[in-house]
C-alpha cells in the first residue's frame, strides 16, 4: 500500500512565470486521481511526467479559473490522443454545461465518454469506491461552492503466516481466503484456532485529505483526523488573518493548527498569494505549531508507504 | 512608423513541455494586438514581458483549442488586476457564448466590459479601423470556419520640408496641416509651390498578413500582395503534403511558394506538428523558395521600422 502525492501547480490567482495554478496527482494503492487542474495543468502532467491514459477520475474542487480553466484543453487533449476509455469528473454543478459547450464549440468531438458527478451537498458523501479506495467530499467554506476529498484506502485482507498455517496440516491453501478475511479455523478434533495466531494485520490503510480553497474551519478534524497527508491551503500568512477571513482563504498558522488539532501525520502548505516572494516563510510559521509541514512546490513529490 | 511582432507560442495542437500553442502580440503604428490565445498565453505574456494592459484587441483565428483555449484565463485575470478599460474581441460566431458561460461559471464578474465582434463572413472584411491602423480578415480554408488577419498602419501625412517651406517666409506653422495633407500652396504673388518642393514622402505604411491554420491557398497572393511580414502556418514538411490538405493545414514549401508569389519581403513559418522534432527542416525547406524565411520561436521578436 502507499500514497504518492506530486505536486503540478500550488499557486494561487493566476499563472506566472514561476507559478502555476493548483492541481495535483494522487497515486494511492495504485488508483490514479487528477485533483484540481488550472490553466497549464497538462503541460505539467507532461513536464512531469504524468501518464494522461492513467487518469481515469477528476475531482475539481470548485469553479474558480485557477482550479479548473486547464480542464477543457486537457479533455480536448485526451481526445487528439485518440483516448477511449470513459472518463469521470467530479465537481460542482455547472461544470458540465461549461465543459460540454467548450468542446462542442472546439469541435473537439470525442470519442471517448465523459461522465460528470455534479456536486451540489453541503454535507460530506462518499462520491467513489472501488475496491481499494474510497473518496469523500470535505465540505469546506469559500466564496463559492467548494468540496475537499478525502482519500482513503480500503482495508486490505489479513496476511496469511505461513509459518504458522504449518503447524496445522489439514489447513490447505484453498482455506486461505476465509483465513484473510479474519475468520477462524476449526480443526477436525473441533479445536478453534484464533485468527490471530494464523494471520499477521494487514499494511494500515492510508489516507490523504485535499482542502483546497477554505477558510479556516476548526471542524474539519472531525472528517480528517488521522490522516497520513493533510494538503490545506495556506494563502496568506498570520499577519494577513483578517484578509484570509475576507476571502475565504486560511493563514499558514491556522493550516498548521487544524494539522495538530486533526493528529494528522504530515502537512503540505500551498495556494501560497502571489504576494509573498519568499514562501519559505509559510513553512517557518507553520512549523511554529506543527513540525512536520512542508511546503507544495512544482514537481514536488509526497510519498509514503505502509 | 513600425511593425514588431513578438511570438508567444507557435507550436501546433497540444501544449508539451517546450511546445507553446498560438499567441502572437502585434505592436504596430502604436497599436497593440493580441492574435490567438492558446492555453498558457497569459504565462507567455508574463516571461515575454508584454503588459497587460496594453492589450485592447484580440483576434481569434479560430476555435480549436489551441488558439483559444487561453483567452478565457487571460480575461479572468485582466479581472483580478481589476481592469476598467474595455477590450474588444474577434472572432468566430459562438466565442461570445463560451466566454460569457465561462466567465460566469467560474465567477469571473469583471468590472471591464467585453466587447464581441462575432465574425461569419466567408469574405475579407474590414472589422478594424482607427487613425492609424486598419485590420482586414483574410479568409483561410481549415476544417472549421478560419480568418487570418491583415494588419495596415494607414498613410501618414507627408512631412514638412523645413529648409524648403523657408524659401518662402510667408508660409505660417498655420498652413503646414494642409501642406501636410498634400496641398500645394498659392503664394500671393499668384505663384503655386507644388507640394513636392515642401514636403518629404512619408514613411512607408507597414503590413503584417497573420495566416493560421489553412490548407495551401495560392489565391491569398491578390490580399497579401507586397506585406512587410507574412506569418504562414507550415504544419507539415513537404514529404506530408497529402495529410496537410487532407487536414486544412500547410507545408513550408507551399508558404513560402505563396511568400514567393505575393512578393512579400519577409516570411515567418510556425504552427509545427508534434512529430518534428527539429525545426530547423522547415526554414530550410521554405528557402528553396523563398530566401527571407524565418523560424516562429517562443520569444523571438520580429522588427520592422519604415
Amino acid at each position: 500500500m502507499s500514497l504518492r502525492l506530486t505536486i503540478l501547480g500550488c499557486h494561487s490567482a493566476t499563472p506566472r512565470k514561476n507559478a502555476f495554478p493548483t492541481a495535483q496527482y494522487l497515486e494511492i494503492n495504485n488508483c490514479h486521481f487528477l485533483i484540481d487542474c488550472g490553466e497549464g495543468t497538462q503541460r505539467q502532467m507532461r513536464k512531469y511526467k504524468v501518464g494522461f491514459s492513467k487518469i481515469n477520475y477528476i475531482f475539481i474542487s470548485h469553479l474558480h479559473g485557477d482550479h479548473f480553466f486547464g480542464l477543457v484543453g486537457l479533455l480536448s487533449t485526451f481526445g487528439i490522443l485518440n483516448r477511449e476509455k470513459e472518463i469521470h469528473i467530479y465537481g460542482p454543478k455547472g461544470i458540465k454545461e461549461v465543459v460540454e459547450l467548450s468542446l462542442k464549440i472546439a469541435q473537439s468531438y470525442s470519442k471517448f465518454p465523459i461522465i460528470f458527478h455534479e456536486l451540489s451537498s453541503k454535507k460530506s458523501e462518499l462520491i467513489f469506491e472501488d475496491d481499494k479506495v474510497e473518496v469523500y467530499t470535505i465540505p469546506l467554506k469559500h466564496r463559492v461552492y467548494t468540496n475537499g476529498f478525502l482519500f482513503r484506502e480500503k482495508t486490505k485482507l489479513r496476511k496469511i503466516n505461513i509459518t504458522a498455517t504449518q503447524h496445522y496440516p489439514e489447513i490447505e491453501k484453498c482455506d486461505y481466503q476465509k483465513i484473510k478475511e479474519g475468520n477462524d479455523y476449526l480443526l477436525s478434533n473441533g479445536e478453534v484456532v484464533s485468527n490471530s495466531k494464523l494471520t499477521f494485520d494487514p499494511p494500515k490503510p492510508l489516507s490523504y485529505a485535499y482542502c483546497s480553497d477554505t477558510s479556516y474551519l476548526p471542524k474539519l478534524k472531525e472528517l480528517i483526523s488521522g490522516v497520513d497527508v493533510l494538503y490545506h491551503e495556506s494563502t496568506f500568512l498570520k499577519d494577513k488573518e483578517e484578509l484570509a477571513h475576507k476571502t475565504g482563504h486560511s493563514t499558514a498558522a491556522q493550516a498548521a493548527q487544524l494539522a495538530k488539532d486533526s493528529n494528522v501525520h504530515q502537512l503540505v502548505l500551498g495556494h501560497y498569494s502571489s504576494r509573498y516572494q519568499n514562501i519559505e516563510l509559510f513553512k517557518e510559521e507553520a512549523q511554529e505549531y506543527f513540525e512536520n509541514a512542508h511546503l507544495a512546490e512544482p514537481g514536488k513529490i509526497f510519498e509514503i508507504s505502509a
